[in-house]
């Protein structure tokens, strides 16, 4: 791994801050990356740098960074794209590791030199530079945090064992405000931009070793190396699954993202057939990219034949109309199994699967039949619904769902439809690592990406 | 229309309702909803019978519909099985015009008698009767609510102009209360589950000349009269359009679906054979229900080539993509349409379809772009994204927005990605009658439906 490379790991854990192009005024972008890591849950030192002012927030204020004498470990510029090229100069003099660049104006409206001359002077200092055109990096465990959002109106997710690159900052921002809202968890998120030294490749070679990270997800518009990114790609995949979302890949939208970020989406069937090579789990949307990679939290299922349980006949339905459309296959119990379901249904259920245990299930009773789906040979993995919102559902179904995530055996999907109720309890479960889905549908997606990667890692025959 | 069918006013509109079955117990199926009754909008007469109580909750109680004196509307039972059709027949004798059986345990089970015997009281007597084995009915507007979810774990929503039919109710509850979280309104809602009496055609013919209802969502398992069935979509499609969400499509789906309300699901091709017949809008999941049919609060495009405006580039690109790989078209603008972009936007953005304001776009930046597509002729809907979480949207997006949904020249879809932050949001502008959608893909999924029906009603050349 390149110095430069190694370096991200004094952007991802620094001592020390530097904001230049800090501001008094709340609302300018170094007013927000300023007040956010204030606010937030970094414990190192906040420096900002800004000629203008002599202290903001109670913070002592330098005009340049040359002007601190202890050293610095990150750097975030915020200043007029005109002035960056100097300003890395000056960084990589006073020893600053890492710098995100959230200014943009460089390639992606033809201004290459600029871009040019800061990654070199980054190359030359083994500077690890993030950026320009981004909005950096948020570590939810050290509280590092540029993303230039305010915190009321974007949720910063908890920490998690998902790592997050992308090159969209509005992408990655959207997303991530969506699955904290979830109380999904995130590792590192990396907004690169016009990746002008570190791009996605670095990345993923950072993410491969690093211990904090499990899972990665990618949005990506277009790289410049296509070799390359396909070797690091087959080769990290293998260890930890990667979920990749390409954007670009019409004609005309390929276009746009030449104008976003100055990259070339190129031919979206080179990509498409590059990703199937490496086994690469492909996303078609943004909810998708964290719905398929939570699903990783659980076993890798040794056979693929799913096992449903509901308390809603409709949504039962539903699930197997996804499994069939899909191409998975509903499991057949066998006559062991059948008549150990009756013995804890009510006689006036049926013994289906999906397995209708009525609207009023209660959680013993999803206990004692998830039990039986787990000892159950003929079943691979099980997606259990619960319409939450019955009266015969109380706060005793979270510790059953915990265990059966927890079991290990088998991988689960719970899926919760509805409203600001089911999405209260949905975070709670996702903070104890219990996969969760909206529809019925998307957890059967899901789990047709585990199976693929199971098939992919020899586990699923 | 049969008198039975006429008689449904009295289960939107009753001056009374009893609630046979009503209990002290809140879990208890009778005693939800009659507190649901008295703590909602309902401003007529509540009723609660069951000979085991003198009073509820300070309502007089009375042990069989037969004491009450006055006449009665509408009465919905939940009490137990075998001791339905008794009620129903004193029902009849009663002159109670409408009934909601809210009990399971009928044909779903076998016991097939006990349900052609209420069907057959209530035909005689052309009453309304709607179940058994479902959630009854829920009308924003009269407050009458016989959903046996507790309001404080499922969301009612507001006063809309959709009206949504369902054959189950874990799937129409739980859709509901997704809506109601983003603020989305609803006109009729009706879970009929067995649909012994009245069933989903019964149901259209009735909403096909209701007035509070100006479009239709069907969730259905199997029609029992499939002729019929496609005659009415037919006719019903034109007036008034209907999403349809079928269920029951594979082999073993369609077995599950029989045990869950006794009817067949048949084969799903002969189903979607007749859906493009009668050029019904078909959703293949729960979030496109409401998704496809609130487009339909905005006009009928006479174009369809999309515009696409856009703080976020990332989100931009996947809008084209969306818009591209369903085989819709990104409109190519005019020279006059460049000019006037271009004098508009700042310098370092460009002028392209999508059009990317930048992240530090005013509400004044999207007024103008809006304005300048809604007057380019070769601009035919408008897919308006908006991060609403940068620092430079702030509330003045909201009038905005509400302009271009009220301008009727275009129909326009919003985006807007996020979190709780988002959802509020995203619910007052569902309240000004703005649809909006989750992802880029969802919003172009909306309009292609959209486009399909404008061509079927000629609008659309």
């Amino acid at each position: 791994m390149k110095n430069n490379v190694k370096n991200l790991s004094y952007i991802f854990n620094p001592k020390s801050i530097a904001v230049i192009g800090a501001s008094q005024i709340e609302e300018k972008v170094g007013g927000v990356v300023l007040r956010n890591l204030i606010n937030g849950n970094y414990q190192g030192r906040i420096i900002p740098i800004n000629p203008k002012y002599e202290q903001i927030l109670g913070l002592k204020c330098f005009s340049k960074i040359s002007e601190i004498k202890d050293p610095i470990d990150c750097a975030v510029i915020c200043t007029p794209a005109e002035t960056v090229p100097g300003i890395v100069k000056e960084c990589a003099s006073s020893g600053v590791k890492g710098i995100l660049v959230l200014t943009g104006g460089f390639a992606e409206v033809g201004n290459r030199e600029a871009e040019l001359e800061m990654r070199r002077i980054a190359e030359e200092n083994s500077i690890a530079l993030i950026g320009p055109n981004c909005l950096g990096v948020l570590d939810p465990a050290s509280g590092v945090d540029s993303i230039f959002l305010p915190m009321n109106k974007l949720q910063r997710p908890t920490k998690g064992t998902t790592s997050f690159i992308t090159q969209s900052g509005a992408v990655g921002a959207s997303v991530m405000d969506m699955v904290a809202h979830y109380g999904v968890g995130v590792s590192r998120f990396i907004s690169y931009g016009n990746g002008t030294s570190l791009n996605e490749i670095d990345l993923l070679e950072f993410l491969e070793e690093d211990k904090e990270t499990k899972q990665i997800i990618l949005y990506i518009e277009g790289t410049k190396d296509g070799k390359r990114f396909l070797e690091v790609l087959k080769r990290v995949n293998k260890k930890k699954p990667i979920v990749i979302l390409k954007a670009g890949k019409g004609e005309k939208s390929s276009k746009a993202a030449f104008s976003h970020t100055g990259n070339l989406a190129g031919n979206y069937l080179a990509y498409h057939a590059a990703f199937n090579q490496a086994k690469i789990i492909e996303a078609d949307d943004l909810e998708e990219l964290f719905d398929f990679i939570k699903i990783f939290s659980q076993p890798l299922p040794k056979s693929s034949a799913i096992g449903v349980i509901t308390d809603g006949g409709g949504l039962g339905i539903l699930a197997a109309d996804a499994i069939e459309d899909n191409g998975l296959q509903i499991a057949t119990f066998s006559e062991k199994t059948n008549k150990l379901i009756r013995a804890v249904i009510p006689k006036y259920a049926n013994v289906n699967n999906p397995l209708d245990i009525i609207a009023d299930a209660s959680p013993e009773l999803y206990k004692q039949t998830i039990e039986i789906m787990m000892n159950s040979p003929e079943v691979g993995a099980l997606v259990i619904i619960v319409l939450f919102q019955v009266p015969a559902i109380n706060d005793l179904i979270i510790p059953v769902l915990k265990k059966a995530a927890l079991d290990k055996r088998k991988p689960i999907a719970v899926v919760a439809v509805g409203g600001l109720y089911v999405s209260k309890l949905r975070k709670e479960l996702e903070k104890e690592k219990i996969p969760t889905y909206g529809s019925p549908k998307y957890a059967v997606l899901a789990l047709k990406k585990l199976f693929n990667y199971s098939r992919f890692k020899g586990v699923l025959k």
